[in-house]
């Protein structure tokens, strides 16, 4: 590490995938890309507790960004700041750890780093983290590829980056179990569309909120009932929804805290 | 612990998903699940440097299973066995780690084996793993999601368990990016069907065998020479294949010995 630092005479960064909530759901990998950070720059999604794997003496640097929103009265980060920061830091010869939230490159804007880092020639290292689409359905007990019940699985937002929304008659066609990110603010539109698009209102489907996590509110229903239910149970942001007919499996006693489900 | 198993007199069942393949690419979580299992079921494909996580004491019992082929001289393990083997462990008051590629519940018959376990009554917890589908592209800095070129991701096999193909006209009006798990065998038919249902010839592709191990290999190619790209450099099984825009991203110079880029 430090023979290739000297080499290229400057730092690295790190995108590590901090997972999907629960502090034990990050690799040994990414445990040791923080350890060796001087730098660390954390989503607002991420588990505190995790920075007790980084160096006493690092450096961390707070880069919340929720859609644009202002937390903790202070302005969100902009991703072109951290982008910048990012180049900075290494090209000083920092040790940067940038921890997000899941996997960096499922829906986490990773790509877009990993463009500006290669654009400045900084030397970087992708370290996977488990996406909340499949940790927290696991949670529940929902085995999102059975064969049985499922030609796979899709991974896909509320709204596509150009206002559209996904092509939901294609999803349905394709037979996949469909997990929506970051959708539960529009759930209403979203089962709308999915209804005109053919998704029949008795099909299962969940909500689940802080997933992994001891905060975790889960709500298992139909597809034309998600909507009230959700309303119902006040599940909010951070949350994911989960569409097929793999939802019947799933167990609401299977929580995160210990997630053993109890003998039947 | 100790006090639920007396309770609950017998044992638990892990389903521990080891990852894609780099050692390191393993949860805390798996780890302290294995390091309390008294016996270990671990499939054929995981990394058995991964046992440096389990007690002394511990009973290894390999049920290797890749798809009904001959391992070492001895018949592959069926799955109904494995599923029997886990009850009859737990009911003794084992605590068992099933140790399984990948994420347990994405292509893996976690489904059918948490079926078995909640049939008989057993205590389980799913332990989530960094799937090959997510873990593999970002070796190679592709950003599955990137949201300039894909609405998303969706994760198949190359056959369905109904000897059926996936619905290619459909996966491919998603527009999401593809990722094809066990499907290198058959990647000509696989591009033939998908070249009629629609695909662009020069649609990216990439195939890659034991990514994020040393031994990775891989071609980054288009969707039409992709068969001939795969034979010509001898890509076998295990890989998995990705298709769609997202793989223009893919830099075959980032290996997963240390995965780092190189300045540009």
């Amino acid at each position: 590490m430090r023979d290739e630092r000297s080499y290229i005479a400057q730092g690295k960064v790190y995108l590590i995938g901090a997972g999907p909530g629960d502090p034990e759901l990050i690799t040994l990998k990414a445990v040791r890309s923080l350890s060796v950070a001087d730098v660390v720059l954390v989503d607002d999604l991420v588990d505190r507790r995790l920075l007790v794997h980084t160096r006493p003496s690092a450096r961390i640097v707070e880069v919340g960004k929720r859609g644009g929103c202002r937390i903790n009265s202070r302005a969100s980060t902009p991703q072109a700041f951290i982008e910048k920061l990012m180049v900075r830091l290494a090209r000083r010869g920092s040790t940067v750890a940038r921890l997000k939230g899941g996997d960096p490159f499922i829906f986490g804007r990773g790509g877009e780093e990993v463009e500006a880092l290669r654009a400045a020639g900084v030397a970087f290292e992708i370290v996977s983290g488990i996406t909340a689409g499949i940790a927290v359905p696991a949670v529940l007990g929902i085995p999102l590829t059975h064969r049985d019940a499922a030609r796979g699985v899709t991974f896909v937002t509320g709204h596509t980056s150009d206002g559209g929304n996904p092509d939901w008659a294609a999803l349905r066609a394709s037979g996949t179990t469909l997990v929506i990110y970051m959708g539960v603010k529009r759930v209403a539109t979203i089962v709308a569309s999915m209804r005109d698009a053919g998704f029949p209102a008795d099909t299962p489907a969940c909500a689940v909120q802080n997933g992994t996590l001891e905060t975790q509110a889960d709500v298992v229903t139909t597809l034309a009932e998600l909507p009230a239910a959700v309303a119902a149970s006040r599940i909010g942001s951070p949350a994911i929804l989960v569409v097929g007919e793999v939802v019947r499996h799933a167990r609401t006693a299977a929580r995160a805290t210990g997630g053993t489900e109890a003998a039947a």
